[in-house]
């Protein structure tokens, strides 16, 4: 099971005055990683429930380490797994540019019912889901 | 009547690899000093109406010419002034830094019923929120 | 001549809570469409001349007229043209999602030899980045 | 010796489609408390050495932990403590809303001689500036 893979150019929003990727990107970049390889297993982002009520996936926690800089017009590779528990979903994230290891990055996020104007409800993530997600689960 | 004036200072995230506050900034002071001027004279961004429906200020057009740079920790001063239409309200920003100018924005807002799913609806601007819009209204 | 085209989804960054991409996201996808045309013509976005000096791009002026929203995950079609002058490249840019009109952009940018430590000194446009740039030059 | 506070109000570029301050806002704030605490202690963020070359902070970790949204124009009270170690800083930040906490987030910057194309390296943090900083160290 190889994890999933995506590729992002390092636009020039992205950079800061020190004239290297601002330490913020990474976060955005795991954010639309995670949404990518929700669409690839067929998963929606926000998930209509029968009770009319939308179900998605805040995040509790987000974190990254920093080995080395990346700059303006670089492609960052990208390779995400994702661990399931019973609502929680735990993403983590390698970036490497031409090979060399730049950043690593972690996502929990939990699936919740998004009741307008109260907090989200914490729900268990569907059957369905998991089989799915399981496409690009931890590596052994 | 003078115009609403507002400072900023340049943070890092303002910044970009050119070493200087990106022109996108300058878009985002626009409206946080926007929003500064209506809760300046008690107008809300988002206005519960009777109907309960929200409403709010989207913008048909934005505009900034830029004539210097600014810098990471640079204090801006905006000063805003807003001319009142039937629906719609047009802000003029004039950005300096230590009293040379670096750029003058152009905001078009239209006040509108924020309908959910759909598109928002232009309404005429309240009478009261005309009168308190009118502190600082175009120069003579 | 038909103009430059690319495409771009809405990511959850580009949102804000009136639900909808916020009306800087299309300052960001105009700074990056430019970026692929350049790239797309062979023209680099920083680019180093005999002097030493880098020779690259800011912008005097960008402006945005918004017709319709989009959304989250939305693609949205961006078409660009460059008409060139002595030292000006002006990009136009239609936003189209789902073949309507979204939003209609425009950005000045000057050919600028970019000193370290004093403003940036517009040069002409060599010759033969002016005959790459006709590729996508202006309808007729 | 109490921890550096400071508020910031959520913007609306802040926010995003789920009508809440967006997980990446976290961190643009703890970038600018750290700047704000080092303005407050007299150290410059870019530091210019006497070999010619600028002294500053690049991060190698960042991390938080969210507990409860924020919406647009809600006041973050932020409370920030900073231990110091040979070379690293490590900032960490306690979130609060009307009282009730929100999120609690962790940054490790790094002294670093900012080299023109090549790595930063890491120096020891002058005497000085540990001095400086234990003015906001952590609590007992």
């Amino acid at each position: 099971m190889p994890p999933f893979t995506t590729r992002r150019r390092v636009e020039f929003r992205d950079t800061d005055a020190a004239g290297i990727a601002h330490f913020s990107a990474f976060f955005f970049w795991m954010e639309s990683a995670e949404h990518e390889l929700l669409r690839a297993v067929g998963v929606r982002v926000v998930d209509p429930t029968p009770e009319g009520i939308d179900a998605s996936w805040p995040r509790v926690s987000a974190s990254c380490d920093y080995t080395s800089a990346v700059r303006f017009g670089d492609e960052v590779d990208i390779a995400v797994t994702v661990a399931v528990g019973r609502s929680s979903a735990t993403y983590t994230f390698a970036f490497s540019q031409a090979g060399r290891v730049v950043a690593a990055g972690r996502v929990v996020a939990v699936r919740c019912l998004m009741h307008p104007d109260r907090k989200p409800e914490p729900v268990p993530i569907p059957g369905e889901i998991v089989a799915r997600l399981a496409a690009y689960g931890p590596q052994a």
